[in-house]
């Protein structure tokens, strides 16, 4: 067992003082979204997934790491949207930090967020939880700190993007209905959207082709199947879905 | 004077270790666009205005603060844009800095943008600098350290949101004309746009007011006025120009 001196020093030569990473994992699936949330060993407080910046470590690689040790995946839409730099954010409550100068000290956090399709990942629970895993938007948690604020500003972000840029490229089958489609719009905004300007005003964009194939099975006429046109879809995430000057 | 320990002492105790701050300050007024950069002593070493963050500051006031030393102005629309992180991206060459230890650490920058009328700022060097004054984007000097990739990322940032957000408030007088908001967006982009595409398209935004008045003198027929339409401006800001879903 480590003495509190070692186990500060530990992570003071791992680790760049005063720099935090913490990731919004959204985790999308039939019409269902969830957040990534870790509990603390032996009491009900809950918190995002985050960690901390290794000396050499570019803060995408750090970001990636994070995401991949708590999801077990890699190659994710994973993107920085914030950084959270009030002196007083990171005043730790849990016992086990409560000692430790490395997490007594200020931390300035880079926010990322993520999107998944939550089917693909089993949660991994840190050193510090017992517990990693999905929870519904409409259930939450109370949060640790400001991850309440960390969170909220991502969904915002995340909200505000749909208006300007493409989304579900990784979320979506190859192929889709439109109203598989509009689902998950829906499920993003937590709004029911009009069918008709949904489909006009998505076809608009130019980012679906429209397929000879319907889909088979059903009472109701096939609807008809879509997938993205990568081509216009990854120049809409560069210039904007309504294109540039 | 100091020794070197001294003043290394005082750059420890006063800023946290590890982060910085560089802003990127745009400088519009009647068709030009430029952006605000420092030269250092006794070197043709060109950067951008930047600084530290105090051991209990904010980073928003951090970047207002570092803003306003340069400027003289505060209130300015600023933004955070990006983190910039690679581990190489922060050695000094400046001889001043060479052998500070303070100077020589890691650096995790977080970038600001501003855009201000260049007309309304008299720059002001720090410390470290003689000269600090507007360059213009047709004319700009070797830039230091990762600072051209900072700038780069920031103007992509700004054309990019051209896209989707309004801009101008701060950059146009009450009153304008057409050729006048058009040229502001020719500006930034850095090419022509069609005359009679551009009005439909910013008109169709709804974030302008057509005046009664029209621009008086001059030898062509009087040019219509415009103004903003704050709240719909507001409103665009918030949820892109082509509205929510």
């Amino acid at each position: 067992m480590l003495t509190k001196e070692q186990l500060d020093d530990h992570w003071e030569k791992i680790y760049l003082n005063h720099i935090s990473i913490d990731c919004v994992v959204f985790g999308f699936h039939e019409g269902q979204l969830k957040v990534l949330m870790l509990k603390s060993n032996n009491e009900e407080a809950w918190y995002l997934p985050g960690g901390f910046v290794l000396k050499e470590e570019p803060i995408e690689e750090a970001a990636n790491r994070i995401l991949k040790e708590r999801t077990g995946i890699d190659e994710v839409f994973l993107r920085q949207f914030h950084v959270f730099g009030d002196p007083d954010r990171s005043k730790f409550h849990n016992e086990i930090y409560k000692d430790n100068s490395f997490f007594n000290q200020r931390f300035i956090s880079i926010g990322y967020y993520a999107l998944v399709d939550f089917v693909d990942v089993t949660p991994m629970p840190d050193a510090f939880s017992e517990l990693c895993t999905w929870r519904d938007l409409d259930d939450l948690p109370a949060f640790q700190l400001d991850h309440e604020h960390i969170f909220r500003t991502a969904l915002d972000t995340l909200r505000l993007q749909l208006n300007y840029q493409p989304i579900g490229y990784s979320l979506m089958p190859q192929q889709f209905t439109m109203p598989e489609l509009q689902k998950l719009y829906e499920t993003i905004l937590d709004k029911k959207l009009d069918r008709r300007n949904f489909q006009r005003r998505i076809l608009g964009f130019g980012i679906l082709n429209k397929l000879e194939e319907t889909r088979k099975g059903g009472a109701h006429k096939a609807p008809y199947l879509y997938s993205f046109n990568l081509e216009n879809y990854r120049a809409a995430l560069k210039e904007g879905l309504q294109g540039g000057w």
